[in-house]
């Protein structure tokens, strides 16, 4: 009989501010498939619209502003993460960079763990996005899984999302599983538990 | 006789919101020189803290909050951009990439403009954000003045800025002008003036 | 009665060295539409398989191997480029990269030109090169125009490419005269003329 | 007392084919110190100049030309890699590139092992270069370290290399065994060896 894999826990963060965003919806489906059918792995949704826009001046008073403090106490305690973002411009959403750059002041809380990317989106379905947010991961000292990766191509027919930005998609639904399973594959091969 | 350059009016954006920023500084002495010594180039200075952080939802009036809308005025008035930012985290600073996606919104009012970046900081002087930021130019349709680039060194003895952040060495304030020549000058063939 | 376009020469590059390459197949077609529908604009087809692997050493002699000086004073002929190239492994095809370094030995000669990048491959359809190219750009001095962009997605129905590598699709043929009007245009207008 | 560390193979490219190359220099000052110092951890030097430029039509009767069936031969016994590369126009040399996409012909025989890139150059110290290369390992299914990163300043002084290319640096000589300590905890990090 298989062991039972060690429990991870996975933060995940949400590059839109969106009520029906799409790459929330990607998330949600992902909590749903961890709890369906990956023993082990549970994944925590953190909310990054309370952070302010990044100012170190507001560190003055040799803190963090508490909701600051708060966001980093979540990422400090996660074992891994999981990054759904749309794609801005060609580069990475500024609510996730933002997040991201709170998380990065010293201590760095994101040092030395696994991460997933996911993404959906018009044209390339965000990954553009996507590798930008990688090079931001070598500073912040993140290892990336390079496989599979996910673009999900919201705007072309089959209809991916409802008008809820629920992931409505059996076959989107199977590639998330397939990125969840390497990330929890990942994060134990880092820290020598597989 | 020479004629006089036509007048172009440059907007300026800084990526950093601290009151000592070096990328602020920069463009402090951009205005300087311009006024001393760039006959025809005026550089307005256009403040991005007031803009909340982007989430189309905030559209959903058909409009734009205010300060969005002011803005987006400002950028829409501009011939062309001149874009101070540091670098975090290997990419671009949350309040600059905010600041555009903003004026993105259609109509893209930063369409078919000359611009310019210019950074200051660690290790490569910001030099990451600044090919992030040139590759979001290609969707906003910027074009961006090859040469000359500037990256300052900002912890690089002799000190470059004071504790104010104000620009303090001759020969970046000389490397600055030529930046500021070159987007003058690219600027005006763009519009069929040289 | 409007003035006849002046005339402009388009060097075109190729990024594969396959005899039945889809973006050979690109450069082919693009020809076909400047002789049939786009007065003022002449394209040449550069070949880049002759070149030697890049190797300063082989300079030693204080000049080109006679490949590359061939090569050299057909960059240097022409008025704009047309890149077409696969993407490999996520970046720029060796054969075309090696063509353009050696290109920009001193005298850079690809300076301050024009020029349009199209591809046709898997997944983005070449985009992850393409965007590798433009950075190279910078440094080169070319102006790439921004809009439209062509990724063609070679390998979804309905069939882009016969099994020659000749482009069959009506609505990538008009896409592709569009890129090459955007690139007359933008040629153009770096010089002053339109 | 302390078990002895695992031996792992390091396959070491070099990006540029000159005789003097500061990057192959490098890698000789690599090979010195993990045989003086590094208990476990061997390079081998692999030579990437035999190989011809990248054309899949030289796999037409069914098998890989002689010198990238060697190639290949090698990169498949190694471990992990160390890549030592300059930056030619913000990206990556061709001949390394080259061999890069050889070695990633099916079946990629540089899937899922361990990497670092060390370059030097001027101005960024070749990294440009080394962020292409890690979008690159994205597709390869590479596992780049992220800390240290190593950029030479080869044209700053003092001088960091002789004539021959040999780098005369100690302290880029202790830096260069920083990035070779963490490629090894890093190789069998990954092997579930440490």
């Amino acid at each position: 009989m298989a062991a039972a894999a060690p429990a991870i826990k996975v933060a995940a963060l949400c590059g839109s501010l969106r009520k029906a965003s799409y790459n929330r919806g990607l998330i949600r489906s992902a909590m749903e498939i961890c709890e369906e059918s990956i023993p082990g792995m549970h994944i925590q949704y953190v909310e990054v619209s309370p952070l302010p826009m990044i100012n170190t001046d507001l560190e003055d008073g040799g803190g963090f502003p508490a909701a600051v403090e708060e966001f980093r106490r979540k990422i400090s305690g996660a074992d891994s993460f999981l990054f759904a973002s749309p794609e801005y411009n060609y580069s990475v959403a500024p609510p996730l960079k933002n997040a991201i750059d709170w998380a990065s002041r010293p201590p760095n809380v994101w040092a030395d763990k696994a991460a997933a990317i996911i993404s959906a989106g018009g044209n390339f379905g965000g990954g553009r996005g996507q590798y930008h947010l990688r090079q931001t991961g070598v500073y912040l000292d993140l290892h990336f899984i390079n496989k599979p990766e996910l673009f999900v191509y919201a705007f072309q027919p089959p209809a991916k999302f409802d008008a809820h930005g629920n992931l409505i998609d059996a076959e989107v639904k199977e590639r998330l599983k397939q990125v969840l399973l390497s990330l929890q594959k990942f994060t134990l091969r880092l820290r020598g538990q597989c």
